[in-house]
C-alpha cells in the first residue's frame, strides 16, 4: 500500500512491529492519534520511553517493581516458605487475580525453548537456587506454574531435576478439564491426563 | 488489576486509550517492548510524536500529505473533472487500492453524526464548494463515496442538497450484494435494495 506521507508510513511501520498489530490496525491507530489532542500522543510516547528507560526489577523475584524489592516480596502477609515459579509478569498478575496464592514468586523471564534459542542459561535459574540455598531450609515448597505446553513442560522437568537436591517439595499446578467446561469438548490429551491424575473424593 | 509498578501502569493506561486495545493487550504490548531493544521503543515514540507534530494536509483535498498539494492532486494523470468525496484518509487508501478511480479526492475529515456532536460545520464542506466554484465548470461529477450507514447516508443527503445548485452530476457508489458473497447470506436490506436498484443487462 502506498501511503500519502512518509511520516505516516514510518509511524505505521513502527506500530506494526508490535505483536498482533498489522498495518491496517496500525493505520487505524495512527489516524486516531491524528484526530485526538496532540497531548495524547506525547503522553503515550513519553510513558513508553520512561517505562523502557526507568523500569526496575525486584532483586529477589525478578518481577517488575518500582523498588529494589517488590511489594509482594516485602509484604509481611506473604508466606516466604512457598515460592511459585512463573514465566513472566503476566503470569504473576494472573495468579494474583485468583487471590488463591499467599506465597511469593520467582519470575524466570522466559521458558526453555530451543526453537527460539532460549536455553536454561538465559533464565533466572541460578538466582532461584541461590534463594533456596540462602533460606537455610525456610523454603518448604516450590510450585512450578508454567504453561502446559512442550516448552513449559521441558522447563518444569529441567527445574525439577535441578532442584531435587534441595530439601523442599516440588509441585506443579494441576492439569485437567477446565471448570465450567463441557466434558465432551475437552481435548483427549487433557481428558486422558485428568483420568490418570484423578483425585480421591474426600467426604 | 494491581500492577507491580507505576511506570507500567501509566504505560498501560496510555496504550489502552487507543481504539480497540484493552488493558490485557496493552500489558502484552508493554511486556513485548520491555523484552525488545530500547531503540525499538524510542523509535516508536519518536515516530508517533513527529507524525503528530509535523503532519500536513493537502491544501486542495485535505488528505494527509508531505507537501502543500498531495501526490494525487498534483498528478497530471488524474482527471480533475471527477471528485470523489470520502470520510477520511483510510477511504482514500481503500479506493486507491482498487485502481479503479482516476479522478481526485476530497476528504471531509468525518461524517455528520449528531450522536458524536459532529455537524456539517465541522467538516471540510465549504472548501469542497469553493473547489467546484473555482473550477468554472471543470468539475463534471461529484462521487459521494461514504459508508452505507445512517451517518454516511445523512451526510450524502446533506451534500447532494448543498451541491445541487452547481452544474455537475452527483452520484454515489453502488450498494448491493458483495461480489463473491452467497446470496442467502446477504442481509435483507442490502438484498432488497439490490433488487430495487437492479441494473439492466447489456449484451
Amino acid at each position: 500500500m502506498e501511503y500519502p506521507s512518509k511520516l505516516i508510513e514510518r509511524a505505521i511501520q513502527e506500530i506494526a512491529k508490535l505483536p498482533g498489530i498489522g498495518k491496517k490496525t496500525a493505520l487505524r491507530l495512527v489516524l486516531h492519534l491524528l484526530k485526538s489532542e496532540e497531548s495524547d500522543t506525547t503522553d503515550l510516547a513519553s510513558a513508553l520511553v520512561e517505562l523502557r528507560k526507568n523500569i526496575r526489577y525486584c532483586e529477589k523475584c525478578h518481577n517488575i517493581s518500582d523498588h529494589e524489592i517488590c511489594r509482594i516480596c516485602s509484604s509481611p502477609r506473604r508466606d516466604p516458605s512457598l515460592i511459585c515459579v512463573v514465566e513472566d509478569t503476566q503470569n504473576v498478575l494472573a495468579i494474583e487475580n485468583t487471590s488463591q496464592f499467599q506465597g511469593i514468586y520467582h519470575v524466570l523471564g522466559g521458558i526453555i525453548s530451543p526453537m527460539d534459542g532460549v536455553g536454561p542459561e538465559d533464565l533466572n535459574i541460578p538466582s532461584l537456587i541461590e534463594r533456596i540455598k540462602a533460606s537455610n531450609g525456610e523454603v518448604k515448597e516450590i510450585i512450578l506454574a508454567l504453561s502446559p505446553t512442550m516448552e513449559g513442560d521441558t522447563t518444569s522437568f529441567y527445574l525439577s531435576k535441578k532442584l531435587s537436591e534441595y530439601n523442599c517439595r516440588i509441585s506443579t499446578i494441576a492439569r485437567g478439564v477446565p471448570i465450567g467446561g463441557e466434558l465432551e469438548y475437552a481435548d483427549e490429551i487433557t481428558l486422558g491426563r485428568s483420568i490418570v491424575t484423578r483425585i480421591e473424593y474426600r467426604n
